[in-house]
């Protein structure tokens, strides 16, 4: 069986050729050079990524993965934790946020039981991978054996590779997870070295005095675990989530495939730095969707260097930030496959 | 006939109980109230702008105005004056960037020569509208007469009223004009009262001389022409151009059919603010699509109290950053119409 290891060691840095055939075709386009700014950079990875000097309109799939945590008995989160496979039953009815976004895109809404605690039966659709019936309470000890961090990481290469076989080109990360900013907020006090309270934000909405409430748990949790800052497996069972390693995973599995992966918001980039940790280059082929409005999530984008597409003030998580990424992404692709050149145009360049 | 002063007459707030109503129903989807941030107030404004409960989403237009400027005489642009008729050509054979992002976003694309320095000949397609053969350069005296200034902004309102009698109900304003960021600089500078240099900037990409030297120019065009910054048909008329006065009675046609109106970058913003001087209200009617390369633009957003909605760092015009917007309301609006509530979904509330 391949191993994270051998899927990190699979992982190849962007070519420069292909950033500078792709611009030199930008550049031939009838407009000022660079003057569809970001566009234009999307366009030029996206060839880099593919290795192809005219990329196809990618099919696309939002993963979302949904996990529970054993921290939520802390009273961490405004929702209780029945609603996690509450929604995994609105995803897999189309009724949630992350269902229309999808569409909006073009995308696929694929839904995985990472760890929720819930037994689901009969739910067609539902794509069942679950690690663990809920994270053990981070407070209290480690949340996964490192065993568990492991599997949770494999889900998401392994699903890499399934749905690439299918055909799917451009990957987006979600998740659903009650609770999920608390371990999101852990891993981001850990990998940047920041002060607890400042990577910890409000959630769905917690008030001030859950807040305190929430940095203190967060701090115990780091306090009593102890997690290796060095070592991303380590820091993933201590005080992360199966549906974090997952997220990790197919980011991991993404850059193995040179496959573009769109990172949503906090929890989904809190799965993206454990990718990260273990392969730095992972990054050349993330696209940060959007600016969430959770301050660990601007922590960790600087850490690894990311700059996020959008800032929509969205905290919703699922991917639904992704899905609106995606369709800037699609955007930048069809500037750069269908735009008419100054020759063919009959029009004059800069003199 | 009808003046912009009866437009500007029957241009009315919206009101509270549509933003209130609106809000209502995106609290009980199933999501945590507020979580998809921008998207909601989106979906909330157009809920009040097209004072519908439940409104469709719209059929789309981009309406791209283009003009000639005297002032490109003086140097102040990177390109031939020349490109301003062959882009219209490409405008309308489906090459530029505009056609490609209009696509994607499904709206029409509108050609219209509101001024173009070229006699157009067997172009169908071509919406023929032509003020001014170009403008005058308005370094040297008026760029238009306060009567073609007049007509230029009634262009853009009886193709609003034209095209919402044709079933358009989302208007996004595009420019093309070669030097045309020359009088939009102009016009920040007289309606914001700022510097000339602290709102100019290097239009398509001219070097560190050339700036200096449009700087001088726009403030030679100012000294000459004594535009009156309280009355913004004489600014339009003394240092504004064709494409912009149209784009200026788009925005009050629109809010006069109660519709909205996507504004692109800094052109089309110079257009928004002669609207915005002669009724403020058109403002709540606008979106800003994205904020743009250019310094002008900020002072002008700023001075309207606008947020835009993206920043890619586009520099193009052409309403390319107003269809990608457009994609994004179309995004709120399917959240609003499509997500499950709470109830019907069967997931618990906030605690």
């Amino acid at each position: 069986m391949q191993t994270i290891k051998d899927t990190c060691g699979n992982i190849r840095p962007l070519k420069k050729e292909f950033f500078d055939k792709a611009q030199s075709r930008l550049d031939i386009l009838t407009k000022p050079h660079g003057s569809l700014g970001q566009l234009e950079r999307f366009a030029a990875r996206l060839v880099a990524i593919y290795e192809q000097e005219m990329p196809e309109i990618p099919k696309k799939a939002v993963f979302v993965f949904a996990g529970d945590h054993g921290v939520a008995a802390e009273g961490v989160s405004a929702y209780p934790a029945e609603v996690t496979p509450q929604m995994v039953l609105n995803f897999l009815s189309g009724g949630a946020a992350i269902n229309v976004l999808a569409r909006h895109a073009g995308a696929d809404v694929l839904v995985i039981d990472a760890g929720v605690n819930y037994n689901f039966v009969d739910c067609p659709g539902l794509i069942q991978k679950k690690v663990v019936s809920g994270t053990k309470n981070c407070a209290k000890g480690p949340a996964m054996t490192r065993d568990e961090a492991i599997q949770a990481i494999n889900v998401g290469i392994s699903l890499a590779h399934e749905y690439a076989k299918k055909g799917i080109r451009m990957f987006a990360t979600g998740d659903m997870g009650i609770a999920n900013t608390t371990p999101s907020s852990a891993i981001a006090a850990v990998v940047t070295g920041k002060p607890v309270s400042e990577v910890t934000g409000r959630g769905t909405g917690i008030g001030d005095s859950d807040l305190e409430m929430k940095i203190a748990v967060i701090g115990r949790a780091i306090a009593v675990n102890a997690p290796d800052a060095k070592d991303p497996i380590d820091v993933l069972a201590k005080v992360g989530g199966a549906e974090i390693g997952a997220i990790a995973g197919l980011c991991l599995g993404a850059a193995e495939l040179r496959l573009p992966v769109v990172i949503d918001g906090f929890i989904s980039t809190a799965g993206a730095v454990i990718a990260y940790g273990l392969n730095e280059t992972v990054k050349e082929y993330m696209f940060s969707a959007h600016r969430s409005h959770e301050i660990g999530h601007r922590a960790i984008l600087a850490h690894m260097g990311l700059t996020p597409m959008l800032e929509l003030d969205m905290r919703l998580g699922e991917g639904t930030g992704a899905a609106i990424a995606m369709t800037i992404l699609d955007a930048s692709l069809k500037i750069y496959r269908e735009m008419a050149t100054f020759q063919a145009a009959g029009v004059s360049d800069k003199s």
